[in-house]
């Protein structure tokens, strides 16, 4: 067997590893275009912003170790230029010499990964204009930024843009981030983007949303960015980061099948159309694993996965990949946002019918020192209860509560056995009632009828006279400091005393700080014969789509 | 409905907040002979150390926002004397006047709690003795702490137990730990206990195992400590902690079943055998989740659940109890031991078939700064892989990765599918192959026959001449820090090379640091014929069983 694989990063260099372990005896050859094989691709802003202090960490494995620990024929700085499919030869081409060559194989794995979009935007190929996407990258990044910058712009408020927005705040670097959406974190959905936004502003970064780079120009100072709303940006760097295209020139000239998203088309086995040729990572098309479409999801651990898989299926193991979640973090700053599973925003494009639950909990016991809050959303089935996605933003603990979820998805868990988790519980690591078993409680209320909630978004946008009675259940103090507007506030604590202030024969949105005791309140009024429901996350949730909301005075009491 | 509760803490407030939101008419009433409701137990020993400054913060709730929020008549310092089923009757005594009533219930709900074990020893009521269950008990021991203590014994080496040596330490107090059994933290198997046992030592902690106390002597610096050993321990402060025993009194004097372990028996609706009355929490015996057996597992979290469930059944819904899987979790000082479903002596005590393995990964990327170590440990089911227990013990990040197992023992789920998980991974969160999926890929290759594993206790047990072929394929600077006795040094790299060095005909077991050299050597050798199987987890494994192995000479080259 002689296998050849195209890309030396996280899917091929995991291919060829698997492949020799798997067999002592096959000829493997890794082709891989640049200097390097397995570096640290998810590193590479915070060695711009010196947290990774050593370049050589971010070399995970080298071509020697490769070869003396795995007998791996690697070949870098070899690109390969074309597949000549009916002879099963492909020509490469040295890219320091120039000279070309073709090899054969039995069975080919390509592994090109993505690269970063440079739209044609005049001026796009300026000197201070970078895309980040290779330890080359990096190096003229960090030399830009060790020379000296005083503003920096990003183009792109995704993972790797708003990672090098933290760095380069880390460096003194004045940073707008421009972003054509009308949120950061554009797989986040917007309301949960919220306390990022926040953050971002509290550290000095200018946020421009909906809005986007039209020109770059070379100026005295560096470069002048000119925004679509006709401002201008100065800054001496400039990154892209808006975005990866497949690279699937070579599958395409070869004739391989393409999906639409530009992707290689590849089936469970991580085969392409052409029986002998595999293809993995960012350069394929892969199922969503939540709702079967297919999906283009540039991410490191199933890049890895895949590529084991496919080693697996070349030696003649029937392994099947069962698609990607889409499981991702961001720190950004003091923050953290993690995702897992499908989107509300991708659900409702996808018409798929779903319910919603927020809660607001501590990452800890609220009475040990340092707990931090985090908002943990979840989206799931309306008949079934299934999970279908679930979204955290907050500090400490939120990369654990996805990874919970991701685990609830991926065994197609309900919201019922999200209120029977056992999770493990000492104050300093979590509370007796987690927050996501709390976020099951709230899902499986909803669903049994026993909680009947509104999305605070839905009894904003009903017009009066069929908005619902709004009625904030908090203290007067809470009450005072901000609402929603229009609410009612009678603490729940004097509600079943002052039921009769409330009216008959109309709706009742009642609604607290987090939806604990809007719940109560709820249960309360309507064993009293009122038809209330709660708002779901109450006040908090409100915020984080009315983040600039400033006091009301309330309209009544 | 009248519902009567007892006992106002963990199971008990639950059971009586969801009664309250199930039913607004019902006369529901809580007795608790102690003062307060719903403390924050597990907070306890950080109060004496001083991490949680102020008291206030162990009170979750009171009897005043009980009463006023869901309308509970909260009865504190009442306690319940006995049951009269036939009349469906409690006599309760108020604890400060002595006063005796009857009141009748309905529906009855038993949520005592455990109360620490004060063994029969001479000298156990000396007033410097004290064991740790409430608040009253807390004030007496942070007021003797207060008042300066040099020397401090701890009788039991349990959760509870370290928290407090924890504490002391940080007070300043010389402290040592006395523990019948041969290692700390008993739920655990014994080598996942090693790296607490060193944190204790280096914390100046005295680690006594195998040893009891015999009695307790008055004497002018305070307490002596009699031991089992004839050795002697002076102190000003002693803390009993060698285990709880469910307060099944009531519930036994009543006619109620009580299992072999001293717990009320209850179905998996949370009803003992009188259909009028239910239990909860740690005085009842519940079912393990995981090997269906009954147990004794006093934890909050499932208290809560049992008693919320109890709550269920008594307003007429049929909800079940699932059993519980005993995911608990310890800090000891930088260290974090967590663990989930069956432990390994568990498995062995009940004759059921396991395999195991261990893994050393850190908790997010190596190339990232303040990576910490920890070792993973899981048992599985031999033929379906069916996931059965795990254990890990380190830095930060242990919480995760038992909460993450958890979640997959509810589930069902398999090694293989750990394999597949699909975790949120940024540098600063974990790392592109998890700690988990990295135990999944090692017990998944040992089931699929990919990676024979031995365990290092399985090898040294066996004399010569069976005794395999120890190959050590480390690099000659780490075999010469330490190794297994007996052991021959190849490093991997040289391996293929050197493969006439190695005897014909004689089972290999090859091992590195972790594990995963060991593999590709073990992969390498089948592959050329040699029946070579690796010692699962490696030297750091070895290093677990055997912490006080000094460096040894390799016995040949």
């Amino acid at each position: 067997m002689k296998l050849i694989i195209v890309g030396g990063v996280a899917g091929g260099a995991s291919a060829a590893t698997r492949a020799r372990r798997l067999s002592e005896d096959a000829e493997i050859i890794v082709f891989e275009r640049g200097p390097d094989v397995s570096f640290a691709n998810c590193g590479l802003p915070y060695y711009v912003g010196g947290e990774i202090a050593e370049r050589s960490k971010l070399l995970v494995t080298t071509p020697q170790r490769l070869r003396a620990r795995f007998r791996l024929d690697v070949r870098v700085n070899t690109s390969v230029e074309s597949i000549d499919r009916a002879a099963r030869r492909v020509r490469v081409r040295e890219v320091t010499s120039g000279r070309e060559y073709e090899e054969a194989y039995d069975r080919l794995i390509l592994a090109p990964g993505a690269a970063p979009l440079r739209p044609p935007i005049p001026g796009v190929d300026l000197p201070n204009v970078f895309t980040l996407r290779n330890l080359a990258d990096v190096d003229r990044i960090k030399a830009r930024v060790d020379q000296g910058v005083r503003q920096a712009v990003v183009v792109g408020a995704g993972f790797i843009g708003l990672e090098l927005v933290e760095n380069f705040v880390k460096r003194g670097i004045e940073t707008t981030v421009v972003e054509l959406q009308n949120q950061v974190l554009p797989p986040f959905d917007a309301e949960m983007t919220t306390p990022i936004v926040e953050a971002l502003h509290r550290r000095g970064v200018r946020v421009l949303l909906g809005e986007s780079a039209e020109a770059f120009e070379d100026s005295p100072e560096g470069v002048t960015v000119k925004l679509k709303s006709s401002g201008r940006l100065t800054a001496q760097l400039v990154i892209l980061g808006v975005g990866v295209r497949p690279e699937s020139r070579l599958a395409a000239d070869a004739g391989l099948e393409i999906g639409p998203r530009g992707g290689i088309r590849v089936n469970d086995r991580m085969r392409t159309s052409d029986p002998d040729i595999y293809a993995v990572g960012d350069a394929v098309e892969i199922k969503d694993a939540v709702t079967g479409d297919p999906a283009q999801i540039p991410l490191a651990g199933p890049a890895n996965r895949q590529g084991r898989i496919a080693a697996d299926n070349v030696f003649g193991r029937d392994v099947r990949y069962r698609g990607t979640q889409g499981t991702a973090i961001v720190g950004v700053f003091n923050l953290t946002a993690a995702m897992t599973g499908a989107s509300e925003k991708s659900l409702r494009r996808g018409n798929r019918p779903y319910r919603k639950v927020y809660v607001h909990p501590a990452h800890h016991a609220g009475y040990y020192p340092g707990a931090e809050p985090m908002t943990l959303k979840i989206v799931f089935d309306p008949v079934s209860g299934k999970l279908l996605g679930a979204q955290a933003v907050g500090g400490a603990g939120v990369d654990k509560r996805i990874d919970v979820l991701a685990v609830a998805i991926q065994a197609g868990m309900t919201v019922f056995d999200l209120e029977e988790m056992e999770l493990a519980y000492a104050p300093q690591f979590g509370s007796a009632k987690d927050p996501v078993n709390m976020a099951g409680f709230v899902a499986a209320g909803l669903l049994r009828g026993d909680h009947p909630q509104l999305d605070v978004e839905t009894v904003l946008a009903t017009a009066e006279p069929d908005r619902p009675y709004l009625l904030d259940v908090r203290t007067a103090q809470e009450f005072a400091a901000g609402c929603i507007p229009g609410a009612v506030n009678i603490p729940v604590e004097e509600l079943r005393e002052r039921l009769g202030e409330l009216p008959r024969g109309r709706d009742i949105a009642a609604y607290c700080q987090v939806g604990q005791r809007g719940y109560v309140a709820t249960r309360m009024l309507r064993q009293h014969g009122f038809p209330a429901s709660n708002i779901g996350g109450g006040y908090q949730t409100y915020r984080l789509f009315h983040p600039h909301a400033t006091t009301v005075t309330p309209s009544s009491r």
